[in-house]
């Protein structure tokens, strides 16, 4: 399993990860699944991956060494898209490019082709953006309406940030809240856990401003699990006990 | 989909369903899932449902009707049964019955044979059990080590649960978390909605202390639900935000 969340503000950029993979509850690793590509000052862009991680690694190693132009016979490459939108396309095509040659395979064998990637970031000259991308290599961007995307484990941690998240909330409250969604996520799931991997990348900045692995013993991570957990304890305490009666009538026939 | 939660404690059971069923996002609608048996001093029994409506309207049905003894070929009834553990196994043949009826041409038509119950309650004599029964008919029971189930779309109103309820928790509490829980739930899925049914069984009062049906304007759930919300904004507010710094090298490449 995993969990990654992205979350776009207005001040930037925030991306979580997990790193934990299993094939079976008895066949559990840590792989990194935040990939960040960065040429500061002219790009930086960043990629969570979830699904079958055969899947999700050939993308990303396809992405690394160039997508072939069908067209063209060229190599294209992240570094050389333009805009973040031709470069989430480019996303979009490398998966289908391994769809094209694992996918019917995968089938045969009932092995499922699935991934999710979430991608942000900025290119010079444009605007911060954070896209998911599905299986098929279309995808969708955020808005300020809804300024976050989950991919993988998504239910636990959605609803900090359906309440918390908003898109003039803080660049680093949006980066703790997103750890507060991580540990609902992690508490809930054994098959989401640490490291941690974040990213935060503020806009205009062209740069990662912080590129932070949070091991399973970090002071901070822990305290925050921890006053987490006491605050849900108490928030329930200060509201009131039910004062219903009977409204039903007591027998009921089945 | 649907979202019930039953809740034991030292001091009785609170069991909560909603009411909502959909096939289709276009087609919604509204069916009591929570039904209860009550012949006050001597038994009360309360059933919540999730899956095939079809399929868990029958199995109540059947249970009303008395369910077929397929070697005396007597009808046996949950009001006959002396003791939770076989009430519990007659609605777990009750669900086999209705799969043995309908199974096939359901599997044919590739409609899922898809149920799931929490039974609960106390027959005098014996103690208030709660067990959770699966598309088997086979179940399990709720232990005081985790002393809640959940049936449905049970992921959103889990971290909660997880934190808050305990063995020993007030009956009202209870109760009062357990409807958290359905928030939350409610909040994320549209899928699952009031107006809310809720049971309080008492230990050993072998009649329903509480049988109530939240309404959506429902004075007390609406405030519950503002006070939560602002409960989690302010939460998060209090802890600090994270003090990382970069331990990680700027430029990764793919």
């Amino acid at each position: 399993m995993t969990y990654c969340v992205g979350i776009l503000v207005r001040d930037g950029l925030v991306m979580i990860a997990d790193t934990r993979t299993n094939a079976g509850i008895d066949n559990i690793a840590t792989f990194r699944k935040l990939k960040i590509v960065s040429e500061p000052g002219r790009r930086t862009l960043a990629i969570a991956t979830s699904g079958n991680l055969s899947v999700s690694q050939s993308v990303i190693s396809m992405l690394a060494e160039g997508v072939e132009n069908q067209e063209t016979g060229e190599l294209e490459t992240l570094e050389a898209q333009p805009t973040m939108f031709k470069a989430a396309q480019l996303v979009g095509r490398a998966v289908r490019e391994v769809w094209r040659v694992d996918g019917a395979s995968m089938k045969e064998m009932t092995a499922r082709f699935d991934v999710q990637m979430l991608f942000g970031g900025q290119v010079a000259g444009g605007r911060l953006r954070l896209f998911m991308i599905y299986a098929a290599g279309n995808f969708i961007e955020v808005t300020p309406d809804t300024p976050y995307f989950q991919i993988g484990e998504h239910k636990y941690g959605k609803p900090i940030l359906d309440r918390a998240v908003q898109y003039d909330t803080d660049l680093y409250d949006a980066l703790k809240i997103g750890l507060i969604s991580m540990d609902s996520t992690m508490r809930s799931n054994l098959g989401v856990g640490p490291p941690i991997d974040v990213l935060v990348l503020r806009k205009d900045a062209l740069v990662p401003e912080l590129d932070y692995r949070i091991e399973p013993n970090d002071r901070y991570f822990l305290d925050l699990r921890e006053r987490w957990s006491q605050a849900l304890r108490t928030a329930h305490i200060e509201i009131p006990r039910p004062p219903y009666g009977n409204n039903i009538p007591g027998d009921v026939e089945l």
